[in-house]
């Protein structure tokens, strides 16, 4: 019997739902098993794994009434993809678990997952595996696996003398987010930046291949995620405003919030954008900014060579 | 400085929090690259990779009170490492993401990833990755990874004649919970078996090598999981309740709460016990006991050739 369009998870009960939920993610070729056993199988090549994992927790990374669920599908997908990404890999198969309360409705669930399948299929990954159980608020967790077909990029291996660049939009969502914290819909532009960030997924294994020294997806903001790179490389990092070109929408909402817009692209994550060292110049690749320079020094971030006084990024707790 | 004993996340923050964490986790010789990057990096040889992931969200899957937090982090990996077991596999590599509100003791967390580690000690396994994340209340998400020798052990495979076995410790967990469930501490060897559950982590390659023809690890209930083979296989299993010799302890908590104990073995989960199908009694293993056979028919379990009116698992919503 078909359930109610308002249907709660208590209605359809954890089995109903989970065989609603596999219905939506497809299987590669590589996927011996799916969903549905107590482990998913994989035929994978020698070679090296790469494996990351995420929380995304509802009113802390997302709200309800901000995004849709497919939009939220999308966002959990998206950022897991791109630690991928961010290694010189792509993604293969993901495993995501739904914590969630009795009365969400259903309806929430599947639209979830049909976004998370389709920013899934944006790169060829399978959803292998899951869970869902039931909480007092939505608590998604996504595990993601892929390959390298060469080393692959960590953020150790900046010098001085590299040069930092940086691919994908950034400070969208950050702008986005500053939009509908002031309850505003438009520029609709950035709100949906915001809502589903469009990673650059070619770029990383692009990048690995054009000799990047060591390479971070911007997911704590921009000078918070160059900090990482400076204190894993064990350098100093100055970033030049004057090397990115402010994007109109920012313009036009920094204006209407007394912001300046730099702030957006300096301390905004959620864009998902590639932010990488290579040797020189010569190497970066079509369709990255250079936009800073790699000293020798403390392994510090400063901005025009200066320590900047704004927002750096985000803190869990 | 070191933080006062009672600090809790919100003094730690998470970036500190994070580095004592990951000290708790050794890794591998499999492991090129541990947490801290985007994404860890594992070496792997050619083969099945099996791939499982679980939630447990405080109030639901454990309780403080009822479990230390030591205890907690053991079950939170038994039951993973468990899900590897039953594929016939042998895990090798975790992910755990942490979600909890900001006033848990920072003890509380340390004391979760010591348990979590030394389970997976027990199988040579590293946690390589996970997430810290601010909620309201403890969920934790872990994912698995292992690597079958041989092809995995599914749960369609069951024929008829084949005969139903199982190994590893069955109803001591479920046990315990009852006495916790109770306000009693005693008998205190099953309340540890709730606690603390020993799956039999080398008995699921064995089944494999033995030539099992379907398996599964026993979380949801014995004849529930025992329903999943039956659905899996398109044949229909009965249960002899005379196989199971009935503990000593189960037999004194049943005497004490007017339960029958045969009810502990037939409806509880949460000792990972190994359930498994053979082609016949030679190929089972030693240190499995035959339970039941498996028949052709509709995929039902029946008890002693009839249907079965207690509880036979557990529902999640």
């Amino acid at each position: 019997m078909p359930l109610p369009p308002d249907a709660t998870l208590a209605d359809a009960g954890e089995f109903g739902l989970i065989s609603d939920l596999v219905a939506l993610f497809p299987q590669g070729e590589h996927v011996l098993i799916g969903p549905g056993d107590d482990a998913a199988v994989l035929r994978i090549r020698n070679g090296h794994v790469v494996v990351s994992t995420d929380l995304m927790v509802e009113g802390r990374h997302f709200r309800r009434d901000w995004a849709s669920a497919e939009d939220v599908g999308h966002r959990a997908a998206a950022q897991n993809l791109s630690d991928i990404n961010a290694m010189g890999g792509r993604a293969h198969s993901l495993t995501v678990g739904l914590a969630a309360p009795p009365d969400l409705p259903v309806r929430w669930a599947l639209d979830f997952a049909a976004g998370f399948a389709a920013e899934c299929a944006l790169v060829g990954a399978s959803v292998v595996g899951g869970d869902v159980t039931r909480a007092d608020q939505v608590v998604i967790a996504v595990t993601v696996i892929g390959a390298c077909t060469q080393a692959p990029v960590v953020r150790s291996g900046a010098g001085p003398g590299d040069v930092l660049a940086i691919t994908g939009r950034q400070g969208w969502a950050a702008g986005g987010l500053a939009v509908l914290g002031r309850g505003f819909r438009s520029p609709r532009i950035l709100v949906e930046a915001y809502r589903r960030p469009e990673p650059p997924y070619d770029a990383g294994a692009i990048a690995a291949e054009a000799g990047a020294t060591a390479m971070i997806d911007v997911s704590d903001g921009l000078l918070g995620d160059a900090a990482h790179l400076a204190e894993g490389s064990g350098v100093s990092i100055d970033v030049r405003r004057a090397a990115f070109e402010i994007p109109e929408p920012l313009q036009a909402v920094a204006a209407a919030t007394g912001a300046d817009p730099i702030e957006f692209i300096l301390g905004g994550g959620d864009d998902h954008a590639l932010l990488a060292t290579f040797p020189d110049a010569a190497s970066v690749p079509d369709g990255w900014t250079v936009v800073g320079e790699v000293l020798e020094g403390d392994p510090v971030v400063t901005v025009d060579g200066s320590a900047y006084d704004g927002a750096t990024g985000w803190t869990h707790f």
